[in-house]
């Protein structure tokens, strides 16, 4: 480590005692000796230092994950349940015993649980106020923090989708992450930083209009892409309530799930063309419910945006399956709270009991 | 300028005569004394030091202007005449006539042209290849430096009026230029920075679908917003030649005039909430023709971005009338040489004759 930072061997000991000591690194079994002097002492990330509580109200569940400092999902909750059924503080009393439960959890394995993020599927404004999440219902619902004191924040779902993808560095520095659940929204990464727009309400793909009068969208509008390929649009075609039925629908090569996830790809690969056309961007990551639908979806969005991209003669927008899967947001609002850790160690160290 | 920059009297004396050298600033009468010492020599930018040669090349005419350092538009020449009726080499020749024409004009003022940028609609690679302009019948079409050796970069147009629009010092730092001439683009300016994408090829507003199966668009696809608010549409739709005849049928009340603007406004109010919700930019510049035909467009527009907007209800679309006129992207071209010479005056200093 001295070697690769350049610093003295002291320094490096002085600050590794620092995080061994916070519980940011652990010592392991020193590695096999290879050369003269003293053998140096392995390090690893440590297990069961601070942890990120990931959460998420979407509209038909809700959800916890504990994540720790290695990226290991320690724990994860979900309770499902039509959120719209409710009003936003019943629902938000909800969540913070399910935080509570995730929090106790992780207490119990000896993690911390350095702060929690909330993924809610709407517009939130920089005081942490969702001002839109139109599937919810909810208008200007303000989220304080946890019943328990630990400190929340607030932010979209499909940005910390987009967020917790990036972060598994497998992504080129620009793409758009496409959240399918029943409401469509996008997270846009702009090299290698998220873009959340000038008030911090950028992406939201699903009220691109596909026809100007189709049906009506909660939203208000008509037309809007959630009305053809948001999950209930695409179920309520296909003749199925759930995601893993259209899948085995589809597998089973019944038509109406077939011609039901057609339309939805063709729609989609309409927004998506939309996108890339604007933003440039090559790189499309489907997530929520669209990563195990994308083997019936691809086909329809790829010749959309064949035929409506205007580079994609020479270069073919690139579409790729989340690979965080459903939990994405939850998991990317974990990973959020170890960013911080991470951004900032000092503050970390500083606040440890 | 001394007390402004903290730098010593003999340094700014020092720095100021190798910019009054260059021909960057020129003297001029002292101001009236004010307090005690010698009056300062007063200093404004020179008229007759490095100019700008902007160029622009589009469907239905091409154009060369030269603006010098004070901002002045100096020279403008503009050659009426349907670009896609010759091929590109001929039409490239044309323009480098042109081009001369303005370098001599400016020339004979005592001026220096420091370099010349040409717009064109359409996308331009990194290596100033332009790979595809629709409207022009273009594909990877090489331009190269002037026929007299002058440098001569490309851009894509709305790109180039953008950044014009930009430099005027008016618009907040997001925005996003809509440049409405037979094709229609944008440039994207995000944080003050031109939003160029992660090859050069964002803003290509004029294919976002309008109705997915509508007329087929030169692009290959079908029902793109060009389409139904691009220029040859719209004066289709109301039964004249010219744009100025357009206003003038507007201004007299013609059914057909106002019934073909409002269609117009409709289809790009849909773009428009589209670029809005995907990008949370809340002022639009409408440019091109776009800019005086506002007063009939607006209301079209306004009310699709009203309705699809999420954050229209407190939030609403800011839409302006470009001020740079028809001319923008000629004139934003010309300025991203001047803008060259001022990101680097040392450099322009070294190469004077």
């Amino acid at each position: 480590m001295a070697a690769a930072t350049g610093l003295t061997r002291a320094t490096v000991s002085a600050l590794v005692d620092d995080l061994v000591t916070g519980a940011l690194l652990t010592e392991r079994e020193p590695a096999p000796r290879t050369g003269a002097g003293r053998p140096a002492v392995g390090l690893v990330v440590a297990p069961d230092g601070p942890a990120g509580l990931g959460l998420e109200i979407n509209v038909d569940y809700r959800g916890a994950c504990v994540v720790d400092l290695a990226g290991t999902i320690r724990h994860r909750l979900v309770e499902p349940g039509d959120q719209r059924l409710q009003d936003p503080q019943t629902v938000l009393e909800g969540l913070g015993r399910l935080a509570a439960r995730a929090r106790a959890l992780a207490e119990a394995d000896g993690l911390t649980v350095a702060g929690a993020v909330l993924a809610v599927p709407g517009l939130v404004a920089a005081d942490g106020v969702v001002r839109i999440a139109p599937n919810l219902g909810w208008q200007d619902v303000t989220v304080g923090d946890l019943p328990d004191g630990l400190a929340m924040t607030v932010d979209n779902e499909a940005n910390l989708a987009a967020l917790g993808e990036r972060d598994l560095g497998e992504l080129p520095h620009d793409f758009v992450y496409v959240s399918g659940e029943i409401g469509i929204g996008a997270g846009i990464v702009l090299g290698g930083a998220l873009y959340r727009g000038s008030r911090g309400w950028s992406g939201e793909i699903g009220h691109i209009p596909i026809h100007s009068d189709g049906p009506a969208c909660r939203c208000g509008a008509r037309g809007c892409l959630e009305q053809y390929a948001g999950q209930e649009a695409v179920l309520r075609a296909a003749g199925v309530d759930t995601v893993g039925a259209l899948a085995r629908a589809a597998t089973a090569g019944k038509p109406d799930a077939l011609a039901a996830l057609t339309a939805a790809g063709a729609a989609l690969g309409m927004a998506v063309a939309t996108v890339v056309n604007l933003l440039d961007v090559r790189t499309i990551v489907l997530g929520g419910s669209y990563a195990s639908l994308l083997p019936w979806l691809r086909e329809g969005i790829a010749a959309e945006a064949g035929r409506r991209v205007l580079t994609a003669a020479w270069s073919p927008v690139q579409l790729r399956a989340a690979t965080l899967g459903p939990d994405a947001a939850m998991l990317g609002a974990a990973g959020s709270v170890l960013r911080g850790v991470l951004d900032d160690p000092a503050a970390w160290l500083a606040r440890r009991p």
